[in-house]
């Protein structure tokens, strides 16, 4: 099984993706949104890439079932029932409702590696259950930081480091890294004693602590917080 | 003063290149050859995308101070005067010499960045000397890994981080790193106990050794064996 890590935000070619599993990570804070709201009861989320898309797809959904969230400039969006903080999505108000969400980065990557053979979605929040399922899947690999504005992620890197290392551990002589799976698993380790040591280094995690959100920055770098691993499918963000 | 790391070797914009400095690293093995040769006394040197390029080019000077050196497969190209394997660019045989350079990686990148303010030539073999003319100019600085055939490449981004390291060293508060360059900092600390070990998990050193070419590894893994540092300017690769 080979682990590839894609460092900067753009989907390779259709051949490349068509045979291999892919692991979207936007742990500040798309994945950890999709993550906990799926985990707290969430019937699907639909990622899509602007405000207006949002809006129109809103109209066509009953509107007792469905609610908007995302952010522009890491800010909630005017009209919007939530922002783009995973706290923000309790169980309370999320359960079996469908979710339209848009953010800068992480709804972007889905629609970049659309046509993967099958699509995950991972942060810390699920990171051991994210690898088991890979494993099982036992396909070639694609972990896909969303990257900062199409910049390459530290935090993003760091968390396919940590799938690494659990697939390595796990998956033994049959997992091969590449240059960029080895060089994730090897920022990981810098970071495993302190993961939002990662943030504060990253640039889209200081700019979160600059616009107040810090308490953020806690929340996704909680490890393992559910078994969850959505699915991308046709469009569309489901459990399992 | 900007430090940023492009992780996978395609150009950014003119527009982003215009105000910057680049460094193109490709420590296995065109940089390292490119300084190796100029350090003993390489007269200038053309980096150029294909074969039949690099022999059509050599018509047009006088055959008896023009060199042809590279490879394909890390192999010597028939009918050329070199391989890519610095060891083999002694000064009895290059000095006052014009060599005329096609590799798989290296010579492609030196046209990707054409666009930039300045380019320099790094390696491990001048990268103390390349971290103070990039200090001395003062410009944003993109270091530019070559990459392995379009991917990442471990070694390149270790290079690339052992300069940062330099400049943090030097350039304390002044030096903004991205968080590529962070993560290229991150991976050259991995590393900076013994260089070559970043060779032995690189697909592209893995691949050096397979085809007997190990001796290459610890000749480009010798830090600061000269002060130049080569400078590309109109297509021509010449001492500073």
């Amino acid at each position: 099984m080979e682990v590839d890590v894609q460092f900067l935000p753009m989907g390779p070619p259709s051949e490349f993706l068509s045979s291999r599993a892919v692991v979207v990570i936007d742990v500040l804070r798309a994945t950890s949104v999709i993550v906990h709201a799926i985990s707290r009861g969430a019937m699907e989320i639909i990622p899509v890439i602007t405000v207006d898309e949002a809006f129109r797809l809103a109209k066509t959904f009953p509107a007792e079932t469905t609610l908007l969230g995302g952010e522009r400039g890491s800010q909630k969006i005017p009209g919007f029932d939530f922002g783009n903080s995973p706290r923000e999505y309790v169980a309370e108000k999320v359960r079996g409702k469908r979710l339209i969400l848009t953010t800068t980065n992480g709804t972007r990557a889905f629609h970049a590696v659309s046509s993967a053979r099958e699509i995950l979605v991972g942060s810390f929040l699920n990171v051991g259950a994210t690898a088991r399922r890979c494993l099982e899947m036992g396909k070639d690999l694609l972990l896909f930081p969303s990257g900062d504005e199409g910049n390459f992620s530290l935090e993003d890197a760091v968390c396919g480091g940590m799938v690494i290392n659990h697939l390595i551990h796990q998956g033994g002589d049959s997992i091969h890294l590449t240059d960029s799976a080895s060089a994730a698993h090897f920022l990981y380790q810098q970071f495993k004693q302190n993961l939002i040591e990662a943030f504060h280094v990253s640039h889209h995690g200081k700019d979160l602590i600059h616009k107040g959100l810090e308490e953020d920055l806690v929340y996704c770098a909680q490890v393992d917080l559910t078994n969850v691993v959505p699915v991308f499918r046709e469009g569309v963000i489901k459990p399992a």
